[in-house]
């Protein structure tokens, strides 16, 4: 049950106007709702620099499916991580070109290991990670 | 038909032998792939500077599923879009949160925009984009 | 003469003790200071989107002095800029390295283009742009 | 006295020629030394991952000088830190306006905790880390 506390913030007007237009542009429906984003996008950042704490990433790649065992050794490396890889989405982006995104989920830096290892794959064109979070310090 | 080219490069040993070990904890399984990724890299961010670009981008979404009418707004988000939106992902993180995967597919600036619209649903309480590439340009 | 507005943004209190915690450790005085530095922030990264904004930046170089010509490369570089390049901060990192600061002012285009060429120049070690703003629309 | 090595990587024809336009734009005179620049990216990145490096960083600041106490605060601040404190840079931009460089040199973990604290200096409107190098490490 979510438990709400309002408090008032002073800004010049100038600043404020400058801002609203900016979170208009964004689709945002007021700015309570922005600034909650603004502070979890900071604490989840935060969330990363600590190596034990739990966390959710999903790593995006996109690699040539012709490349000699490309994608037998990229099911093979999600397999011997089966209790943190979480799930995958795999997309057929043209003839050659297969995009995959896989979610992971465990202790920071294990998660960065897994995500190191996804990405230096022989044949993997690009990768990135997007370190995100469980939600559940997100309230 | 790959169309392989071979050219030396000239680097300081001891630099060398601090990106053999940096690679070598990374995984890859030689220098030349390790540097094909650094340079895929640089010019992945080089085509997202270009609006009118063809990409590939994958948003990553938490948000509780509890927050009313949420779903059924990102859900409708997705569908105004359907042109560019390729396909989602969707994991059960605990009994509240749940991560979103969604795979957009279009011109630079349209993508940024329609990425913009789902991190700024309200409810959603972590987004982010992932700039990537339809790989057709990286060889 | 600052023109001030105060408003309300509602919160659950849980994720406003964490935010409480994170400023703390940053060392802000209070919470409006810390939320006008993300809104600040977010409209800086919008003002370089924009090619033609006239914004300031500063590019971090390390070098090693000894390396040739390299001094009188970076001082021609910059001298052929002057109308951009305002002023350079010097430091003697040790008997072989130094670090440089260039502030540039000009068009955001522009400014990358010369931070592009200082970070370029041949033995440069270390290179990085910090894209920062002129302060005149950020109240 | 440097000991240079050579080495060959293989790449496909069409990659190498996109980055060599890319490099042509950015003013590097050959390969070697484009990939050396991207190689010690990689590895500054990973310095700083490690809590203990001693490292360089700058930090940029932007502010208003009329704003009350700030510019003595800044330089206590600074004073406090004089072991770790190089040097700063004052720039003045408007009437207005100031930008200061202060470059900051010591253990990564304390660097960031003195550019938080001066980032977080109320009436700073804009501040940024720059995470560099010694140079010692990187040949």
């Amino acid at each position: 049950m979510a438990n709400l506390t309002r408090f008032g913030i002073s800004i010049d007007s100038r600043l404020l106007s400058q801002f609203d237009e900016m979170i208009d542009q964004k689709g945002y429906v007021n700015r309570s709702e922005a600034i909650r984003d603004l502070i979890r996008a900071a604490l989840v950042e935060k969330e990363w620099a600590d190596d034990n704490q739990q966390t959710v990433a999903t790593v995006t790649l996109v690699y040539d499916h012709h490349t000699r065992d490309l994608s037998d050794k990229l099911t093979e490396h999600q397999h011997s991580h089966h209790e943190e890889i979480v799930s995958t989405l795999h997309v057929h982006l043209d003839h050659h070109h297969c995009l995959e995104v896989v979610v992971i989920k465990g202790a920071a830096n294990r998660v960065k290991r897994i995500a190191d290892e996804l990405i230096g794959t022989k044949g993997v064109k690009h990768g990135k990670l997007v370190a995100t979070t469980t939600g559940q310090n997100l309230l």
